[in-house]
Parts: structure tokens; sequence; C-alpha cells
């Protein structure tokens, strides 16, 4: 009876058909296509599967469910799905033949068709399941009464095995919650691999049993316990996420050398002068956690048996808690100083024959294969690594670029060609506040490279890198999402999938989707305006935010002592993110009448340039009790002002000063305020060329 | 040098002088007096403690230091305080002579005392430091430059010493950090008891390592570890906050008995009928994790020896994890339907001469106070414990009122007067949607009853109470905050404090403040509009909101069968909140119109009359694309046009059809919609008389 009258139900829902173009899949898929029809959701709307009982598929399908229901209102009569075969005549059949094992290469395909009164998905293991499921959820559609999906055909397959974030903890510690709803962010667009940047000279965040002075006096009470740990491997797991820990080594050591100064690599003779200041007893240097960001001198001792001895017994405590079959040991910006400046270290290299600080480093890292090893983990570390006698079992992870002084990309292809696997990051640099244009078209092998088949299957994919140096809790996820989410595309979609105005329009579903799992890039940006206006109307303030950007790149913090890690992280350039809105729409705006002149198109544009010409004063009323809005006065100023000279340019260009106005103009290309820019500048330029 | 710029800076704040009835400060103080002058707030404010090492008020003084920044963002210097006398110069000096034990009847007095170049803080435990820097955080000031502290004195002390609120996490699980966060508020606001009722029919929610089946069948997968319990009370007691757990029996006992159903009550003779379902093999009715709201039969056997082996184990394993010394047994609403039917518990009672169900629970819950006490605790439960024979050693939660058919407050007295000490829950149920003032004014001891000294010494306090049938993790905290923090002003603050207007405004400022530590109950708002509305404007929806109320007290959920635990909570009652801001509003404005019949006050009057004609259109508008908007529209529409009769009338009350009016306005009168009410039918109804 129920089918029945779920069969009369299709028969009312008269809805135009949607085009391809209009699904809002991120990332998109392998092979599409629409159908005629659609299928209707209605209470009775139930999940079921079949092949092998597999919990967490179950589980999956049961979030699954929950989260549909949050956005359709129906009150699903379905509770939970607990296990194989429990609804046989449900709606959507689930059919999935094994439990897929969490690490690379393994098979992550599905098959999804939607039909008037049926959904089926297919999938060798429950990871394709899992990501079936959530193109399921992108594809929902409404008419204004009902929900549907439309009737759609997809085989889909990742391009990339490996798709990932990291996230750094060590500058910035971020707690369970916000790593747990990250890790649902990341299974929403499909990527796999979670790379925690677990330890920096900010801080070591890894409970350890046998080492506790490294959480005690090098974690200023902010770590994870190994159960946390443990929690948060088994929620990526069932999340079909590989986590990679990273401790980082030799250099980046300040705060394992806060608990261990003794195999530091800075030796200073006990004078009378210097014992009483940063010098214990034993003679070593000693370290304290870092506050600021940068590159710092506190390293390792490679020549120390110690310091193998400590590492080697860190990582049989860590290992066990990561199952995956990969282990970063970070490698990256050690220069060496201090081995120059120790005599002993050079004496060494000599008796070894030892000929560079980067073979020194190698004979390091070489070291630790074996420990590694033990624990059936392979080694990764950050390209610097890369040595002519670095073993070639390790997975090299591609970083540097133009602002390292080296061609982008062209890390990853030297270690694919020299027999390398690699993992490319360079140019997925999510914390340098750069546009998603930029990210999205960083194709990982460009066309013009010609690689043999061998070298590019040893590039196993990219990973979105989020450094925390400026991102706080609150921060971090308007940071990450939803750029995100169009590398998640580069990663996994056919490579010719490249067009900037789909994916701009899908973003901005996907974005808001991802609120659903408590994500809080769109919340916390009110949050922080409310602190900023103290509690007063936040629309000046919202506006304003709608046309600046952090400043970008490393033109933030320069130096990496503006900030310490205790700074307020609640003010405006942490409110900004790449991309404001309205910097980008009137970017469009311009090019739209400069191609058709029209008075429609001005229209728009002065639409834009007399909410900027406002907003100085609107600001000036907000800042009169909130002393945090002041610093933007100037910018706004200088916003307002050259709104208000365009104005008079686009009615008539003739009465216009010209100098005046570009002088107008110019005064918006500044880093002065605030820590951000107005991101109308070149727009702004354009106008009037 | 730096005291020398310091002073220079002081000079410089020109401001206006601040009124004690200007200050935010909730809960209000037994003592203030503003003085002349301010403490101006610069980049070198520093604080430091003297007194005891003390790492509690270390680590709470830091919180604060980082929570001012935030709001100021003057880039403090000073990072972390880890030791007294760390710098002896600071502004701020927090004097305290001893660490603080969590729990009642402890000193958490504080004398703060604020002058043009120094503040200092004096409190014999940290756990009145602690409230002292909340206090501070209270008095912060602007002047649209410079953040300043007006100079101020205050010497304060709570009223009340049990000062608590109870959140269920047994219908709908509440995950760490939502309790984490929840606990920093109830600090803010000065409350010291958290009462966490972790049992119920819909779930059990410890790990248990010996009788770990209780959340293998009876938990979803949804529990606290032990470890993370130990963490939470660990966060507690650093925020001067005891934690009392609940396990609810022997009513209440669906998951319970979903583990171990052979302790239940209800026993079934196995029959060819009855043995296929709901029975087991032993000839026990078998049980299955409560998904409905109510009052349920399922009952522990108090007549089973093997109850009592279960309770006491479960107690060996749960107490250690609580250092408090009380422990909430639960024991209401048990009706005893299956111990009335089970002929075997009929014969023990006659046995034993025993002679009615209550007395049977009180023979139950007099097992339990050994078991208890064992580990030092002493016994709690809801008031249905109280009889005859019940120990004088229990603590009584007296929870029932006119709801229950019995006097507000007169369990309390009742308990009080019998000689039991006691806390006051009735007219603090936050769950039940009404208005703060309500809750506000519920005055634990009425004027009009006397007590002796004895009696009102036991009267320890109250508590705000959480059930949460109706709310997720997403809405919890927009049901819990702000009303709760006029709860504790009414536990902490003297009794004559009670003026509406003023607590208003003040909860207004407690509220914005809030946000700072994660507390989501103003940024989810707009997250479930974004849902409902499918992203589009929430500006429609968002102005409906703020005149629509969830239906109050048990109206929503009727029976408890409407939603399941599994229900969506996604919809626009869950967006909703008591006293709905323009409703509020509207009734303020109707008094001030009606008292001076002014131009003025009438134009604010149709200025809300005519957003709310609009309304229904601006909706319809959203729900072409938003089915969740379409179950609103019928209600808009009533507002609409009764608005649009009521501004004919305000007009020209002669050219206004009463009769069509007065069924216009009736028609606001419904809770037939969306599961909210219009909360300005009565304002309505007001205007014409």
């Amino acid at each position: 009876m129920k089918q029945f009258i779920a069969l009369l139900f299709v028969g009312v829902l008269a809805t135009a058909q949607v085009k391809k173009e209009q699904l809002n899949l991120m990332p998109w898929p392998q092979k599409i296509t629409v159908n005629e029809g659609n299928f209707l959701l209605a209470k009775n709307f139930k999940v079921n599967i079949t092949g092998q009982q597999n919990d967490r598929l179950c589980a999956a399908a049961t979030r699954f469910l929950r989260r549909l229901d949050g956005r359709v209102g129906l009150f699903f009569e379905q509770g939970f799905i607990t296990k194989t075969n429990e609804e046989p005549l449900a709606q959507l059949q689930i059919n999935c033949k094994s439990v897929g094992k969490i690490g690379l290469y393994e098979d992550e395909s599905y098959y999804l068709k939607i039909q008037n009164n049926s959904i089926v998905i297919n999938a060798t293991t429950d990871l394709g399941a899992m990501h079936a499921l959530e193109s399921l959820l992108q594809l929902l559609q409404n008419n204004g009464t009902d929900f549907y999906f439309p009737n759609t055909e997809i085989s889909d397959l990742p391009r990339f095995t490996w798709r990932g974030l990291m996230i750094d903890v060590a500058r910035h510690f971020q707690p369970v919650d916000v790593i747990k709803r990250n890790l649902d962010a990341m299974a929403a667009v499909k990527l796999n691999v979670f790379h925690w940047h677990l330890v920096d000279d900010q801080g070591w965040r890894i409970q350890m049993k046998k080492h506790h002075k490294l959480t005690d006096v090098a974690s200023d009470g902010l770590f994870y316990t190994q159960e946390e740990i443990k929690a948060i491997v088994k929620y990526a797991e069932e999340r079909g996420i590989m986590i990679i820990p990273e401790i980082d080594v030799p250099g980046h050591a300040t705060a394992i050398l806060t608990a261990y100064p003794e195999i530091g690599s800075k030796v200073i003779p006990i004078t009378a002068n210097n014992i009483e200041k940063n010098v214990n007893a034993s003679g070593f240097q000693t370290y304290t956690v870092e506050r600021n960001s940068g590159i710092f001198t506190p390293t390792l001792d490679p020549t120390n048996p110690k310091t193998y001895q400590l590492l080697s017994e860190i990582f049989d405590e860590v290992c066990p808690l990561f199952p995956g079959a990969y282990f970063h040991i970070g490698g990256d910006e050690n220069e060496g100083k201090d081995w120059d400046a120790n005599p002993k270290i050079q004496e060494f290299k000599k008796k070894n024959n030892i000929k560079t600080n980067h073979d020194l480093q190698t004979y390091f890292t070489m070291k630790l294969v074996p420990m590694l090893k033990k624990h059936g983990k392979q080694l990764m570390g950050w390209e610097e690594i890369m040595t002519k006698d670095m073993s070639k079992d390790a997975i090299i992870h591609a970083w540097r670029g133009p602002n390292e002084g080296v061609p982008a990309g062209k890390s990853l292809l030297d270690a694919a060609q020299k027999g390398y696997k690699t993992v490319l990051s360079n140019g997925f640099y999510v914390d340098l506040m750069q546009s998603v244009d930029y990210h999205y078209l960083n194709e990982p092998i460009p066309g013009n490279v010609s690689l043999t088949e061998d070298e590019r299957a040893r590039i196993l994919g990219g990973e979105a890198t989020m450094w925390t140096e400026l991102a706080t809790p609150t921060t971090l996820d308007s940071r990450l999402w939803p750029r995100t989410a169009a590398i998640a595309e580069r990663l996994w979609s056919p490579r010719e999938v490249t067009d900037l105005e789909s994916m701009h329009k899908r973003l901005v579903e996907v974005s808001f989707r991802l609120e659903e799992l408590g994500v809080t890039h769109i919340r916390n940006k009110e949050v922080l305006l409310r602190n900023i206006s103290n509690n007063q109307d936040t629309s000046a303030l919202n506006d304003f935010s709608n046309v600046c950007e952090p400043l970008k790149i490393y033109s933030r913090n320069k130096g990496g002592t503006e900030y310490q890690t205790y700074s307020p992280f609640t003010l405006f350039a942490d409110v900004c993110v790449p991309d404001a809105t309205d910097a980008v729409a009137f970017s469009k705006a311009v090019a739209d009448y400069q191609k058709t002149k029209s008075e429609a198109d001005k229209t728009i544009l002065k639409g834009y340039l007399e909410k900027w010409v406002a907003l100085h004063d609107r600001l000036q009323t907000t800042s009169q009790q909130a002393p945090l809005v002041k610093p933007l006065l100037p910018l706004a100023a200088n916003l307002s002002n050259a709104s208000n000279e365009l104005l008079v340019y686009l009615d008539n260009p003739a009465k216009s000063n010209l100098k005046s106005l570009e002088n107008r103009i110019e005064k918006c290309n500044t880093k002065e305020y605030a820590d951000v820019e107005l991101a109308v500048y070149e727009s702004f330029k354009k106008l009037v060329r």
C-alpha cells in the first residue's frame, strides 16, 4: 500500500527538467548523464544495503538519512540502519561487495542510478558507496513544494589516489571537535588523506606515556590524549579517510628541544657570563616553546646517539596509534646553522666523509627509515629530504615554488622522474589566502610535460595545506573552506574539468551544505563582526568585509613577529577571506560593462560604487562605540573617495579629473591598514583604462 | 618607563562617567560602588597573582587575558601566567589565599577594586577570584577610541551555594565540546553545579568496562568514554564547577533494561504466541531503546537481588569518575505499572509489609544509600523519593509544579520543613520555552512563607534543567541561553534584585559576550535559517522568527510521539526562541502608545505592523525555492491580515470593521502551524481594547 502511495506521489511531481549544468556536484564525476524524470522524496523513503555485512556503511547510510531529513524535514520513518537487507523494499538500494581498506590504491569507484521510483548504488567497496551517498546528497533539488533527485546516471572514480588535507595543530592547537568536523567536510568532497601536522617549534601535541615531558613543558596543556587520537583515527576511517601523522624533524624542533635540550645541536661552553641565562647546568643551550612564526635554528643533533634513541622510542609509542602505512617526518627548512656552528658536528661530517648539511640530513633521515619500517610504515617527508642518497621508498612531499625560488611544480616532477612517489602541495597552500581560481587551476601534471607511464603513476596526488600561524579554532574553517573543495575537485575529477564559472557556481552550494556538518566558515563571520562592532548592527562591517581580503602569501605577519601564538585573532583581517564576494561580482560587472557599455550594466556598477561611497560614514558611525572599527576608517575612506570619483567618471568621463581619479585609485592599492587589502583595486584600474 | 607611559595614557582618557545602571553585570553583585575615573587598558596591561601557588587560578587568569585581548585587540605583551608573583608591577593584582575545594559551602566571595592605575582582586579562594575575573570582563567599556574599566568597588558573594544547570544527554546525546562550552558559559555567570543527566529511557551514555553491554546495545554508539568524563570533570573543576552525575532508577530504565532485561519488572509467561516477539528465551520481556518521549513503564525489579548487584557494580565504576560528594539517582516518574502487574512483586510487598509502590520505591532507594556512601557520596533524587521512610541524608530535588498538579514551590518548602536539604528546579525548566521573566521571578523562598533558620539553610539553591527531547547539539545552546543567565542571577544576587527592565538590558550584553566562549545560541540561528531557505536571503524568515515562539510547556510534541530522537530538528520551531525580540518590543510599544497616545509612539507601532503586513509576500517569495518555508505561510498570512486591519484601526478606529478585526486577531491565536505560535496575539488584543 505504501509503495502504491509513493507511486501516486511521483505522478503528482511536475517540475522542469534539470539540466546537467544546473547540478551542484563537486568534485564533478567522471561520467554523468541526466535523464528525464525525477525521484520524489517522501516520508517513507528508506535505505537498504545488500552484500557483506558492513557496519561502517550502515553507519554512513544512517548519517546520510539524518542529513537528508534535516534538509527536507519529512520525518523519515527509518531510524537506524544496522544490518544488511533490513528493508528489502527500500527505494534506495546500496549494493556493496566488500569493506574497503583505508589506504592508497583502494577501489573508490561507484555507480549511481536514479530513476522515478528507485535509486541504485553499486560499489565494489563501501568507500565507493560512501562517495555515492555524498554525490546523492549533492543532487538534491526542490520545486518549491517537494524535494527530489533528478534521474541521473553516474559512473565515477578518482583521478588521483592521494587527495589530502594537512592541518597544522602545532602553531595553533585545534581541538578534537574542530578536527572531526573538518574530517566530515573532507568526506563530503571525497578527500581521503588527512595529514596531521602534530609537532613543530610551537608545540608538541601528542600525549606521550614514556616521554611525557614533551607535553609537560612544550604544549601549554594543549595536546591530544592517545585515546583522543585513536578516536579521531576511527572517526576518519569511518569516513574513508587515512591519517598520516607528522613529527617534524630534525628542524622545527624547538618543542622537542624544550623537553630534551641535550639532543639539540647548539652546544655552548659554560662561562661565568652565560651560566645564568639560557644554558643549563650540563652546558646545553636551553630552549622554550616558540611563540613567533618563521624558520628557527633549533635542530636535533644528528651525531648524537641519544637523538635516535629518543626518536625510536617516540615512534614506538606513536606509530601504533595510526594504522595507516605512512609516516611523515617533516624534514623541511633545516638551514643547518646550529650544525655549522658546532665543532663536534663538523668533526663528525669530516670523519664520515659527509660533505654538506643536506647529506648530513640524509644520514639522519635514513636512520629513521628502519625505525618506521619496524612498525610497517613508509617514510614521507617534505621535498628537502630528496637527496641522491635518499631511499626511493620515501615519499616526497613537493611544496616549494616561486615563493621559495623554485619553478612551480618542478619538485613534483623531479621526484617522479627520480623514481620517488610524490604528492603535490605547492599551489595548494590554502593558508596563504589566495584566490580559489589559483588553487583550482593548479594542475599537478601540466600538459607541456612528458612523463613515462611509471613516472606518472608515481604522482600520487596532492594535498591542501593549512598552516596555522594565523588561524585559530574560530577562524580555521573559513581559511579552509570552501576553497579546499575546489582543490578536491582538481584531485578527483578529469583534468579537463577547469571551467571557472561552473566551479564558482557549484562552490557556493557546496559551501552552504558544509554547514550541516558543523563547519563554521560561514557562521563564525558574524561572531567576529559582532565582537568588532561591540554588538551593534554589523551590516556596514559586513559590506566592507565583502570588498576586503586578508594580506596574501607572506605579507601579513612579516618576519613572523607581529603575531604571537597568543595574539588576538578576532580582528577584521580574521573576518575577511579570499575572493571577497562583492569584489568578485564587481570585477565581473566591469568586464560585462566594458563589453556592452549598456546602461543596465552601468547601473550595476553604480550600485556597488554608491554602496562603497556610503561605507565610510556608516563605519564611522559604528566606530563611535567600537574602537576596533577605527583602524579600518582610513581604508574605508580611500574606497569611498575612489568610488565617488568613479561615479563621476562613469556618468561623464569628460567631467572627471583623471589625474585625481587615478590618484584616488592608487590609494586603494595599500597594505597599510588592518592587515587587509581592497580587492577592487585592479577592477578600478580596469574601469578607467 | 612603561609605567610612566601608561600613566600618560590615563591622562588622555576623557570619557563620560559611567553610572551604576549602565553596567552590564550579571549576576548583579551584593554590593557595588562606582567611583569617578577609569582604568585605561593598554598593550602593557599585565596580571599578577600573589598568595599560594595556584595553577588553576594561573590558567584562569591566562584565559581572562586572552578573552580580554580578543575584545580589545591590543596585543597584550603577557602571554601565559604560570606562577605566583611573576609580574610584581602588573596593574591587575590578584591576591588569593588558598585553592578552593570544589563543592558546596566553599568561600566564593571576592572583593574587586578598580582605580585609575590599578585593579585589585582579593579573595579567600581562587573560586572567588575567578568570579571576580568574570565580573571584571563584564565591566569592560569603551569610548569609541579606548577600552577601559570604570573605577568600581565590588564586594560580592552568592546568596545560594547550589547554583546549577542540568543537561539531559540521554534523549539527545551532547558531545564533549557542547558540554565544555556550556561549562564555560556557566562559569561566566557564576553557576557552580553541573548536573549531568547521563542515563534515561533513550540511552546509556557512560562507557562501562565491566558492563559494556550497556553502551553496546543502548547508546547507538553515542556515549562518553571514561577518559572523556574525567576530562570534563577536570574542565569543570578548572572553572569552579562541581559535577553531579545522574543515573535515573528505578523508572526511566528502558536503556538499562535493553542491556539487562532480566532485572526488569515485567515478566511474561512464555506461550506459543509470544515467543517470537519481544520475549527472550528466559521468559523476560525484552526491551529496545526508546525513540519517543514521555513516561514509560520499563522499571527495575526492586525485589530481584540481581538488580542491586548490577547497580552496586555500576556505582563502583561510575562513582570514582566523579570526585563530587553527591550522586543523583533520579527516582522520578515511576508509575509502578509493571510492579502492579507482576505477581512476584506483589507477593514481595505483602510478605515485607510494604503498602504502596511509593514505599516499595523507598525500599529500593534506601538500598542504594550504602552503595553510594561506600564511595563517599550522598544520595540525591527527584522529589518522588521523599517518603516517610526516606533517609534525611538524601537531597530532595524539587521539580513538580502546576503542570504536575502541585502548587509551585511547595515541594521545596515541604522538603526543607521535613528536614531534607533541597534544590529547586520547578520554575527553572528552560526546555519548556517560557519567558525569561517567568524564570527570573521564580523566587525559591517567597516572601509569604515563614521558615526557621534551619529550614532556610536546608534550601541549598536551584537548578535550571534542560531536557533534550527537542534539543540537538545544534539547538541546545539557544534553548539554554541567555535565559539561564537570568536564573543564575536569581540564585546569586540579593532577592531584591528583580527589576525586569534592568535584567533585560543586561541580558542582551551577557548573551552577546557568551559567544566568545564558543556558545552557539546566536550563530546557529542563521545556520538553520539558511537550511530552511535553501541558501536564499534569510531576512524574511529572520523577521518572522522574531515574532514567533516555539510552542510552550508540553504543547509541542504532544504525547511524545510526534518527534522521535532521530527526527529532524532543523525546522522553523527549532530556530525560534522564547521572548521573540520584535514581539517583546511591540508589547512595550503598545504599552507606551496606550499611555501617551502620541503620534511618535503610533509611528513605532505602525512600523512593526507594516513590516508584518509585508512578511507574507516576502516569505512566499522565499518559499518558491524552499519547501520548508511553505508550512509557515498560513501563519504568516494570519499575521499579515491582522496587521493590515490594525493599521486601518490605528489610523481611524471608526473606519475599522471591529468584528472583522477581532476575527483576524483571533486567527493569530493558533498552535496549528509549524509548532510555533505568534507571540503578538496578546498585544494585538490589548491594542483594540
